[in-house]
């Protein structure tokens, strides 16, 4: 009989959904050594991970059954809801990694659901593309159980950079909306700007190398403008709301007058006006941020 | 008789505005050995240059007519008119290099008076701080006269790297406000992010390394945006309209449920919404230039 640490590269995973993301974390767990059990609710997806070395399980609660990790890597937290209702009585004992992305406010009650049934629940956002799954690139997020992290974190590793964030299991599915809001402003700024020198018959692709520049600058900045916030220190230094209004300002008109859509600039022109009217003219640009944070908060 | 290369280090050169950015122009220029003739309107500012090696000139006229090559840092190009507006016979046979902050629109004006004194004219963009000027970060853009740039290169290579763009002077100032565009979107879309975890009790400084990490793979993924909008080929992949929207809306409902200030987001919602009412929800993300770009250009 051999001894197996509980660290080990050859614990079971179960995989329940085997979309696009389920199909790629069940071949880096196959090519990890891991016994891997699948399940689908197309069998016909199960084929893949099978000619890999998977174990198909037949029922959901069969898959449950044959290992104490089960990741759920479904559509949406109602798919979650459908497929592990189904189930609950396989769930004693088990830790539940949910994958699906949703809000933190959904989390709440698949938590709940997971914790009556006898489980350990861990929230997880995939930070990654199905191609980058088990490459440097990916990194996953967690939340939930602190004691099922630890425990399992070392399959979890196979997957992904895993970080544990926070007790509370809606907290993962937040920093996964604010990774992927500041994610979002960078490429729509970066497509208005596009459209901005198309008005000069610029390629799309000429700009690339100068933005990419410019934006590294701009990354590298953000630990400052982070502290600003977090010690709500906005002595203005060389970058007061007045000056950047009249920057905006001129980036807004220019758009316009050249037929740009300039609404993508139109909300941050708003709170700079604000304010600035508010009297904080000389304050930071990290100051914005009181605008932002909710009005009760502290 | 020394015989100097055209190119060579030591060309004399005049600084007509001694801000921040004049200054820090002004003191690379001596750094590297080129003969600096400064004025500035308040004469107290010339203290400084001097002290490093700087001449003084009594009147913008004796400025320009000590050096082939006139920097303008000035506030705006309202101040560029007056500095220039006063001593145009000087002019004649100069190269002006106008590194004021101005829109596209206002380009034309100065151009054409410096034309018409007899004056090569080049429009400048820096994309820098004044303790960057003469570092590796700094990169300043050009457009007007080629022959201008070509002839002070060198010169121009001592205060940053230099980056020739059209012969349209315009072209410079759009550029800079498209690097700009590009900026706040990066720091408005960070600053929103911080306000959403900040219901959470997560501290800013928390967020920036997965942050930063996160926006380096949206820098990377550039390019590919880049060429997907210059050959108008909008195939989905993995990320297409339809998936956007969702997320997006996710992101401003979760927003507004905790009380944080959506409306940054709320323009890429709507450019999300009309392109999918449009029957496009199947197009890449990228297709969204398509709403930004003027309606009547191809
Ligand atoms: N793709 C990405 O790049 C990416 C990146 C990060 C995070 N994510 C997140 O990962 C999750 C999965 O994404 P994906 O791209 O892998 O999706 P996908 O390729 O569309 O696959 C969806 C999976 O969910 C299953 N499913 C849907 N509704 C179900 C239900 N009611 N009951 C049982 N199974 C159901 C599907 O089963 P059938 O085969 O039977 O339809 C399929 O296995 C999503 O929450 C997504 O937001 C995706
Ligand atoms: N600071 C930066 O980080 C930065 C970065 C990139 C680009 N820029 C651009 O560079 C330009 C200069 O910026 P700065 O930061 O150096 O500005 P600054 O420190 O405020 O200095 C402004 C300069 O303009 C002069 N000036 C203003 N109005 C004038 C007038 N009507 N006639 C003559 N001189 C006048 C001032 O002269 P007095 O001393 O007599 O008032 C002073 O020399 C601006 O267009 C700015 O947008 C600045």
């Amino acid at each position: 009989m051999t001894v197996q640490s509980i660290d080990g590269p050859a614990r079971p995973v179960t995989v329940l959904g085997l979309g696009r993301m389920g199909t790629a974390l069940a071949g880096a767990l196959l090519a990890a050594g891991h016994p891997t059990t699948v399940w689908n609710r197309d069998p016909a997806r199960v084929a893949a991970p099978v000619a890999r070395g998977a174990v198909a399980a037949d029922t959901v609660g069969d898959a449950i059954l044959a290992s104490p990790l089960v990741l759920v890597t479904v559509t949406d937290y109602r798919a979650v809801h459908e497929v592990l209702g189904a189930s609950a009585a396989s769930l004693t004992g088990r830790t539940v990694v949910n994958l699906a992305t949703g809000t933190p406010e959904e989390v709440r009650a698949v938590a709940e659901r997971v914790a009556a049934a006898g489980a350990d629940y861990l929230d997880g956002a995939m930070m990654a593309l199905p191609q980058t799954v088990a490459t440097p690139e990916a990194f996953f997020l967690y939340s939930g159980s602190r004691h099922a992290f630890d425990a399992h974190r070392t399959t979890l590793d196979v997957l992904a950079t895993s970080h544990f964030l926070d007790r509370d299991p809606a907290v993962a599915e937040l920093w996964d909306l604010a990774l992927l809001g500041s994610g979002y402003a960078v490429l729509a700024g970066f497509l208005h700007s596009l459209a901005l020198l198309h008005t000069a018959q610029v390629p799309p692709t000429a700009f690339v190398p100068l933005v990419t520049r410019w934006l590294h600058g701009m990354l590298a900045f953000m630990p400052e403008l982070a502290e600003e916030v977090e010690f709500r220190s906005y002595g203005a230094g060389v970058s007061p709301v007045a000056l950047n209004r009249v920057a905006v300002g001129n980036l807004v008109r220019t758009s316009t007058l050249r037929g740009v859509d300039a609404e993508v600039h139109a909300p941050l022109r708003a709170l700079l006006d604000r304010r600035t009217a508010d009297g904080h003219g000389t304050d930071s640009f990290a100051s914005l941020f009181e605008l932002l944070k909710p009005v009760r908060s502290g």
